[in-house]
């Protein structure tokens, strides 16, 4: 029996987390719970840290992560949040943000032009590297000769097995998104690892764009794209934009994969949202919908688009909260999606 | 009589240069042109330099500078248009980069919902730090050790002033966006940048966005944005995101300013456009807005106020190039406008 571990974490994360395993126990799979419930604010404040070493052995020993959000605007300028995310996403070198983008049904689309709606694509975000790296510093911190610098590092394994992961996952193409016109130390390097990703993926389409024309032509033809590869900080950017083409982060789910090792962790891309956490109107689909990468991941296919079908289902009959034009709770809109699935 | 330096530059450049200069004949100012047309990609092809010392002398000794646009796809991997259009914003130290968008006609808009199109709100970019300091080196470079990075570079001086900067533009409200949450060294800097400069400026109301939820929102709803402030390569998306949402480049304008000094430099947000260069069809409207915001700084808002009329009754009345759903070329589109302006 494989064990899946849970991090509720802050705010809305375990509002959401508590139908999202509704629904994973519903499909019967051959599972266990390992839930953390202390990973998260309150543990930071009372004991400066939030994810100790003994956490990551049994996020690590686990065969999936299920993640609700972290974040509290009591510790807006501390590092928790980092912490936190990039500890997982690093220590167990999660390389691949893997963040689905569908429409799951037309009228959740803020497009005018019903042809360019139909949005359904991938943004590959490298998950390690880039200006997350945590490197960096502030020179004369405090004063008014304050200079702060944040290194934004990206390694030649790093670019490549990111394309590679792109390039695997793509059916048509692969857009590489960059900004090797200003930020050329980068570039060149994701220029150089491009080509020859390639030279091994000779039957995929591809494609480039800078990273400003990118959010652009999202903007005014997300069907364009199938899959989008770029580095941390543009896909933290993009993934969003792309996610407001489609309903909102209220259905955006993401996966953090390492190929190599099969390692995942799973998360609605939305953060904690302290400004309607508590009030029971957090959307669980994202959640959810994550559940679905998390099952598909290992092994259930069927049951992860039995999900999809019936979130879009839920969808379809209105059956949804207040941020897609519903009246449901959160739990009123997890049930909805059970019902769908009998 | 004051002068303006012109600097047409490559691709699509010259050809919306030219309606944009016929349009500044028309308005019958008093200044004179000093045309820099060797500054683009030929000559940095013959002579490895395109902007020479001279060149800056002319720029810094005119009142103003009206830019086409440089790059060119021979010159990918090079330098080449970090170099003049960075060396041109940093050595003239136009440190406040200003894009308003607006929504010129209800038509342009992408967007479904009637009540979001209604945009009109400016995106001030930092535009002399940031991952555009060219500080940075690719380690055991062309190995597969490499290992590329770039310094995403802010000063106290430098972010302060900025925000000072919008601040004094606003009209009610300041969003500042950033990525405090996760790039902490330049994030520190600017959340207590944001703090000191909201006690300057006590009667603008002001907001704190992270970049991906402001990716989002611009989305979902332009019309909540008075004025965006960012640093460099956020604002880089944010404003080609926005302008797609109000018609895209070819209507999209920006000035490079220096608050201080007077300093301006005004160009189109489009690029040199490789793709259409040379067929007629590029919109010279985003040059001819940028004329206008020229002639504002140079103290001639009714003239501003005149060009921006004429411009969008060119528009209502479907005098446009083939990206905003005409079949007029460059010359007809900008003759369309100084029709209107009659
Ligand atoms: C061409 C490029 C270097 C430039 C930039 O990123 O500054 C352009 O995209 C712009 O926005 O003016
Ligand atoms: C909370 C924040 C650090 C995080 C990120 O930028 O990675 C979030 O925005 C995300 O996209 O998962």
């Amino acid at each position: 029996m494989r064990t899946i571990s849970v991090v509720p974490g802050d705010g809305i994360g375990p509002e959401v987390i508590e139908p999202a395993l509704e629904l994973l126990a519903f499909l019967g799979l051959d599972v266990k719970l390992d839930v953390l419930d202390h990973v998260n604010a309150e543990t930071y404040v009372s004991t400066g840290r939030a994810l100790t070493e003994a956490d990551l052995d049994r996020v690590r020993g686990s065969a999936a992560t299920l993640l609700g959000a972290v974040g509290d605007p009591r510790l807006g300028d501390t590092p928790y949040v980092r912490e936190v995310l990039t500890t997982l996403r690093v220590e167990l070198d999660l390389y691949a943000n893997y963040r689905p983008i569908r429409l799951w049904h037309d009228k959740l689309s803020p497009l005018r032009d019903k042809t360019k709606r139909g949005i359904d694509c991938v943004i590959v975000r490298e998950n390690t590297e880039g200006l997350y790296s945590g490197a960096g510093g502030n020179l004369s911190a405090g004063s008014s000769q304050e200079v702060a610098f944040d290194l934004d590092v990206s390694s030649y394994r790093g670019v490549s097995r990111i394309l590679d992961f792109a390039f695997s996952v793509a059916r048509t193409s692969v857009c590489v998104v960059d900004k090797a016109n200003a930020v050329r130390h980068g570039g060149t390097l994701w220029q150089r690892c491009w080509r020859e990703a390639v030279e091994r993926h000779p039957h995929i389409d591809t494609t480039h764009l800078y990273v400003d024309t990118a959010a652009m032509r999202l903007v005014t033809d997300p069907t364009a794209f199938d899959v989008i590869v770029t580095n941390n900080s543009n896909g933290d950017i993009l993934s969003d934009l792309t996610a407001g083409l489609a309903g909102g982060l209220g259905v955006a789910a993401s996966a953090n994969l390492n190929a190599a090792t099969g390692q995942g962790l799973f998360e609605p891309v939305h953060g904690s949202a302290p400004d309607i956490a508590g009030t029971g109107v957090a959307n669980p689909f994202a959640a959810v919908l994550s559940v679905a990468l998390l099952v598909e991941h290992l092994g259930h296919a069927r049951e992860a688009e039995a999900v999809r079908a019936a979130v879009a289902a839920a969808i379809e009959h209105d059956r949804v909260t207040p941020d897609l034009g519903g009246s449901l709770s959160t739990r009123q809109a997890g049930a909805a999606v059970l019902a769908e699935l009998r």
